[in-house]
């Protein structure tokens, strides 16, 4: 691979986690890193660098994902304006019950493309027939954080199968690839289950990615079935030991966030899913607090619409002053430091979420043109309130060009939306009585 | 003027209230009306029309922004993570007595501009110096519904210079353009000058724009000061007799209620306003169950960071969720009725916010082909919860195309840009005891 010359954008950088906007810079890749960042001057030609003229661009990390069920985007739409348990046990549990291996492959390949075109680089997926969704990610050429979704009810046969799904891609794809173990859930998997699960994360050396604590209502079940909240419970069956990715997780109590700060755990935080579903939303300030990391999450886009982290970094602020009622909450700096850092540090990257010579090259260019980003008094509050994910022009993941100038260079949309549309009918048919899993209440 | 052919797109279209989606129709204009729609057939060549090929696209009414400040674009991310008081004491106020003309119309352009990319048509501002405004309005082709904002404090004889405001404007541009006397609250303006001002529009035949009810803390302030809700203060000054646009209003009591039903009322609503300002969010359920008309705005950029009501529309969703606490709240359906129909209602404009014929041609072509719109399950949702401002390509106003190819064809992008970036340094400064107005606590 030549190397490649980004040449004059502006550059998104923290320094001791302080964001800064480094202005007029060249970033420089090599193979599959970035090799240096500096004021960009006279350009002297060289045929062996391929270079991607970004003036008037801002090149910032690519986003990482760090809770979504890509494939769901089969199901955009197919359930509006419906509460929680409706949307689980009448859509979206019996339709799950339809999906093939070659349905899921379609529909990782569609949510791909739509994160590709948002500027995400990096996503930690939890769902089902994963092979699927590894080979999409190979070949899309982003990076995956991949768990096989497992419910208590499928036995520990099917807990083997993910295992194997484990030792199958650990690493592959030059690294792009990596593995989690993903019980759903404290509420659908029980405490023989998870205590299974940590021992196996154990022998595998692989972190555990789950759901927990995502309403209230959750808390006081785990507290009235087991006399402790989910999170202890986490605890109390190892899985807290491992590397941990919570979904959700809005609502953890005083002792809950004892065990998360001394524990390598991380939140997937996605407020538009709860916008959408009428659900309370909990306050982040406790994290930040007491320093346990936050990662913006898509979710599904049959819950949440879009797998589009721009517009839930937008909405993480916007809610969060709401739910303290003030202004001064999540201030744009918080706010960038979970959108880029907070999700390396949520998936466990070291090198990934802030642009320095040494990092993997996972590099963004935001066109600043519309005119809701004139003037340019305030560059952080521009990106965070005034872009959107469609001002992404350009995606470099690992060093390679996936999209420029907006258009794919590793995906066919026109072949995806084809196949895409092929298997909707299928799909969304419900057959009584056959539910993937049923949502307790 | 030619005719002009919008051939192939999809069109959402009211009837009866009830919104539909007509498949591969053809919009037919004539000087700046609609003449027809009708399903796409075979294409005859005729050299007298002008054809804009729309296949794929989906066309919406225009949108009207019910409520706004536009040349506050100015201070576009001046004042972020800050409490309303301070934000007007301590920032917006001093910064807005910096303004002169020039810098209003200059502010104005960039403000269209950022509308027009977003599909906004037509803008009920509430501003200063509001000829340069006209100006504005005029040379970029949208409509405007034009308020020359008056602090009591300012006297008679500006209230005065505001309605020659109205005498030189109204009904100019081919009728884009229509006034209204624009005192800037009930706060601001006391029971005098708001009587005042009602016989003013009786003179004037013109209706008032106004803030109103925005917090609960100035209801409470009102009924304190005057023993009455500010609602029960404008109906007593005569203020409700005439149309009105009351903007944000989210506290309105039941008595309230009832004199907004009986009286030409309409509510200008900004949810992401109060977002950033980290203010309680009030329901719209009681205005949906009056029957009083809700349009969606986006008030000025120093507190909404942006001019796009696609946004806004996706906010009023989201939040009105979570402030009912259920998913069932704002359905799509009551969503599309507030975003096209209410704002024409509450600006009353009776031959705007439906794409029927004989209706004034203000049309928006939306690109469908983003990841994020694909599989089509859901017309409405994609619209809503899916698609952005930023997937406007095309914007026709009162028959004109102002938007093609997401480039505008009535103004020149680099010249506003230049001219507002070479007047910020001035605009920011702040001077000791130099404001335009105090917000009272």
């Amino acid at each position: 691979m030549a190397g490649l010359l980004v040449r004059d954008c502006d550059v998104l950088q923290f320094n001791n986690g302080q964001p800064e906007f480094l202005i007029h810079h060249n970033i420089r890749v090599e193979e599959n890193r970035i090799e240096a960042i500096y004021p960009t001057g006279e350009w002297q030609s060289n045929p062996d660098i391929k270079v991607i003229d970004a003036g008037g661009m801002l090149a910032v990390p690519g986003m990482i994902n760090t809770h979504a069920h890509v494939p769901m985007v089969l199901f955009r739409g197919v359930a509006e304006d419906v509460p929680l348990e409706e949307w689980f046990n009448d859509y979206i549990f019996p339709m799950e019950s339809n999906l093939t291996p070659e349905d899921v492959y379609w529909g990782a390949m569609l949510g791909i493309a739509e994160m590709i075109e948002a500027g995400i680089t990096c996503v930690a997926d939890h769902y089902f027939f994963m092979d699927s969704v590894a080979e999409a990610i190979q070949k899309s050429g982003i990076r995956g954080d991949l768990a096989w979704a497992v419910f208590e009810h499928e036995g520990l046969e099917k807990l083997d199968e993910t295992t194997a799904f484990i030792t199958r891609w650990q690493g592959q794809a030059n690294d792009r690839i990596r593995t989690w173990l993903g019980p759903h859930s404290p509420y659908l998997c029980g405490p023989e289950f998870l205590k299974t699960c940590a021992q196996k994360a154990v022998e595998l050396d692989v972190g555990i990615h789950l759901h927990v604590s995502e309403t209230k209502e959750q808390v006081a079940l785990s507290r009235q079935k087991y006399g402790m909240t989910p999170i202890r419970l986490l605890e109390e069956t190892g899985i807290l030991e491992r590397p941990t990715i919570l979904a959700h997780c809005l609502f953890p109590e005083e002792e809950d966030l004892v065990l998360l700060r001394n524990h390598p755990a991380g939140i997937g935080h996605a407020p538009k899913t709860y916008m959408r579903a009428g659900l309370e939303l909990g306050s982040l300030q406790p994290y930040l607090d007491n320093q346990i990391p936050i990662g913006l999450a898509s979710d599904g886009a049959a819950s949440n619409s879009t797998l589009d982290l721009y517009e839930q970094m937008r909405l993480m602020g916007l809610t969060q002053k709401i739910v303290e009622g003030d202004a001064r909450s999540m201030p744009l700096d918080d706010i960038l430091r979970i959108a880029f850092l907070g999700g390396a540090n949520v998936c466990r990257h070291s090198e990934l979420g802030n642009l320095k010579p040494g990092n993997l090259a996972d590099i963004v260019l935001i066109r600043q043109d519309r005119a809701s980003q004139i003037p340019r008094l305030n560059i952080a509050a521009n990106l965070v309130y005034a872009s959107s994910a469609t001002d992404v022009d350009t995606v470099i993941c690992d060093g390679q060009i996936l999209l420029q100038g907006r258009q794919h260079l590793t995906l066919n949309k026109d072949q995806i939306k084809q196949e895409v549309e092929g298997r909707l009918e299928k799909l969304v048919t419900r057959v009584p009585g056959r539910k993937v899993a049923v949502y307790p209440t």
